[in-house]
């Protein structure tokens, strides 16, 4: 499983905070904990409220660089602080995403290209996020056609179904699954499946259970990467298990602790 | 999801004695709290050490019917006092349980549709159990063709592809989990698949970990019953939030509560 921390987000007060008072503290300090957790990629997303969203995703990037070489998910629907980030990353990025929208399939993938850098393309076009899992792999195969077009390599691209809140949207979450179990099938090699892990959860009570239950039916499904809490112990636990299950990892009586150790 | 309740059974310290010097308040006990935890049926086994199994399986029926109509699984792999506990049953019971064997299958199937019993067939044979989830396929196909030409309903069939201790013998966990997403496909109407919950565990540390991890695995697969510990509060709340992902039961916020309830 490839770990994206999810922590480094302007929608959370402390790093809103920060990045609003440029105050390095709070954010190298998220980035550390997410790193020893086992972060293979931070997510970086400067939220709603940056008054110059290009400026706060280069002092970003520039901050945590500062504290470690994890790459990072820079996440944006603005496509200039995307660039903006990429021509400061020292390590090739992962772009944080694009949905299956020619023109910005056109902004991004020569992009991705010519950073080097992954992508995420979203099941949802202009016109929103479909119901059935056909309709996702439909967008999904939209998106992989345009990576092949736009010389993308396949191995580059990842694929995000859109699990929603399953206390609002809760039909979706059978068909999420169905389309992370399909989109090993889109194309030889084939993209990855990611998932935002909390998205399932907002606003329901447990979340955490909810997020850990997901976590192991999508990866029973084959989910590859997850956008998530690397610090929620209970979650990463459960990850371990999953990955002892499908045999992933060899068993030790204290897998859990040997998991969650790699990052260190 | 179909649940068995598991704690009836002679190999628990407390079962076996009270089984042995027919002691009625423990089984009791362990009836009454199984189907208040929402048990659908009464796992009863007379276990290893009882002198004379068909007796103890009489008394067991006896005993539990006393205090509750929640149908049995009778367990044993001694096919007489399975039929001595099925004489017994005011309620259609399961048959726990029958490998691809001919002799065996020729034995339980007529008993089957004499005493409109369910069975479960075990994907294995008297070589063992198979690794891969071909293998498996086979033997419970041996399964579907031996219940139809003895005339027991499909409906009434359960597959159990026989999970294993995952500390040794890991690599059948994705056999196993591919098989029960395989098993709706070996004939219409299909078998039910049913697992052996605390099988995948044993002998591991953070065996409740273990449990309801693959328990959530499993019902991603397309699992639908299950032999568990109903007692396991945490396990009950990995399968409610499962059954709410699969969009099972309808999302409120107090969804596990309700869940739990179901069986007061």
């Amino acid at each position: 499983m490839i770990l994206i921390g999810e922590r480094i987000n302007g929608m959370f007060r402390d790093i809103g905070r920060a990045i609003r008072e440029r105050d390095k503290g709070p954010v190298q300090d998220w980035a550390a904990k997410q790193v020893k957790a086992g972060a293979d990629y931070l997510d970086l997303n400067v939220g709603p409220a940056a008054e110059d969203p290009i400026s706060a995703m280069e002092w970003l990037v520039d901050t945590v660089q500062e504290v470690t070489d994890t790459p990072f998910s820079l996440d944006s629907t603005n496509y200039d602080a995307i660039e903006a980030g990429l021509k400061r990353c020292r390590r090739p990025a992962l772009i944080n995403s694009v949905p299956a929208d020619r023109p910005k399939l056109e902004r991004v993938l020569p992009m991705a290209k010519q950073y080097k850098a992954s992508v995420i393309g979203l099941a949802m076009d202009a016109k929103g996020i479909p119901k059935t899992s056909d309709a996702r792999l439909a967008l999904a195969m939209e998106i992989v056609a345009a990576a092949m077009e736009f010389d993308v390599p396949l191995e580059d691209l990842y694929i995000d179904p859109l699990i929603l809140p399953v206390n609002v949207a809760q039909d979706h979450a059978p068909e999420v699954l169905e389309t992370i179990r399909q989109i090993k099938l889109l194309s030889n090699p084939a993209p990855k499946s990611v998932v935002g892990l909390s998205n399932v959860s907002q606003k329901c009570v447990n979340r955490s259970l909810v997020d850990r239950t997901f976590l192991a039916m999508a990866m029973a499904c084959g989910l590859e990467a997850a956008i998530l809490n690397v610090c929620d112990d209970e979650l990463i636990a459960t990850l371990a298990t999953a990955r002892i299950i499908l045999n992933k990892d060899i068993y030790c009586d204290s897998y859990v602790k040997v998991y969650k150790g790699r990052g260190v």
